[in-house]
């Protein structure tokens, strides 16, 4: 069994070894709308299911790999990278005798990586993800982590700033984050990175709109030494150095 | 002018749009060993440099794309984690000139997303990653971030634990991390992953041997809920679940 990362989207950012696995597979397990990103032959069996039901699909997955079928988990971006790898894990701890199956994490291209592309080189220095999911974790433990992530000056990538039953999670996150950082601090909104409909917005901690963020949205929020570089009739790069404390 | 990311080692891993950004280029510029991966037509010019000379290897890159060069500069991984693209943005901040340049950044499957994939699912849930090199920052800024991290409790992935001039950094960094962690968080050593060479060790915070750890390894330490799935005859999974205080 194979849990496959398909990257953020297009063909051109899903690597080799990801189509590989897929096109061995007799049954592939997803999230809806990554199963139709992907040409399958009339012989593979399509397995698709909702978002929010991780922990089942993984279940589902480790079920048919256990009756012999050859299974693909796929997750958008990186599946190790809050997506389905730790969903598996969990249901093969939960269940002894799936601990002896094949099973294979095949990474891929994460989100955030494909919005700092977009950007310039936002985490060109240490940094943090964050999911702001609350749905598995107490807010409280979102809060201390971002509270450390701002105490050790570290970059900060939002995942999930948002869902449908939450959408404030980002705007207090904000109000957090501007009670400990300072209002220039360079800001991205990376939405939708490498579909029809990307959308980048670069802001600054004090002038940003959290509440503009969506599910689809990276948020980038820079360190004391993020800055913008401004070009002439193009948006600015944004850039997070390999050095502290202007030593170069 | 591109910026590519060429994975951590192989082809499989390395994706469509990188081969193509390498394929449209007259002037490929890089770290030897990673030029040497690459099958370059007769009329590409390969420009190899020197591991620590980033930044001039990026300068490089931006003369030969001001006199009208298709420059491919490639990186190992991801360009934009602990890699070129933050060496080329900053050649660029300090020449107003080549702000007008056509850069573009081609991500790339990191070293530790290879490393996650191999172990499980370790950065199943919040992480940062931190680089140990003191080359361009202060070492007091590493110790901040490291005690953050700890305070957070994220899973922290370790870049560039020790080199020839510095072999005891990380040797240091387990210090103040034994200090402030539980001695059984479980702790990853994944050297070379996806080269021949590759091996993996799983231990524990209080039982590691850090000096083990050269510069071709990714450390990753795990936070208070990652743990290892028992598996007979193959080393255990590492697992850090989507959950925390075990609310699932």
């Amino acid at each position: 069994m194979a849990i496959v990362g398909l990257g953020p989207g297009p063909a051109d950012w899903m690597t080799p070894e990801a189509g590989s696995a897929i096109a061995a597979a007799s049954d592939i397990v997803g999230y809806g709308p990554y199963l139709e990103r992907l040409s399958l032959k009339p012989a593979q069996r399509a397995h698709a299911s909702d978002n929010r039901a991780e922990f089942d699909r993984g279940r589902l997955a480790l079920m048919l790999a256990a009756e012999g079928r050859a299974v693909a988990v796929v997750s958008g971006g990186d599946p190790g990278v809050f997506a389905m790898a730790a969903a598996v894990f969990e249901a093969i701890e939960d269940m002894p005798t799936w601990r002896a199956l094949d099973v294979s994490v095949v990474p891929g291209v994460s989100a955030m990586q494909a919005a700092a592309a977009r950007l310039g080189a936002p985490l060109g220095h240490d940094f943090c993800a964050i999911s702001l999911s609350d749905n598995l974790k107490p807010w409280w433990i979102v809060e201390r982590r971002l509270k450390a992530a701002a105490e050790g000056d570290f970059v900060i990538a939002i995942y999930n700033p948002a869902s449908k039953a939450r959408p404030t999670r980002i705007v207090d996150a904000f109000d957090l984050m501007r009670g400990v950082k300072n209002a220039a601090t360079p800001v991205a909104f990376a939405r939708a990175v490498g579909r029809a409909d990307e959308a980048l917005t670069l802001t600054t901690l004090g002038a940003a709109d959290p509440s503009l963020a969506d599910m689809a949205t990276l948020v980038i929020i820079g360190s004391s030494e993020t800055r913008f570089i401004a070009r002439d009739g193009a948006p600015p790069w944004m850039l997070t150095p390999r050095s502290y404390g202007a030593q170069r």
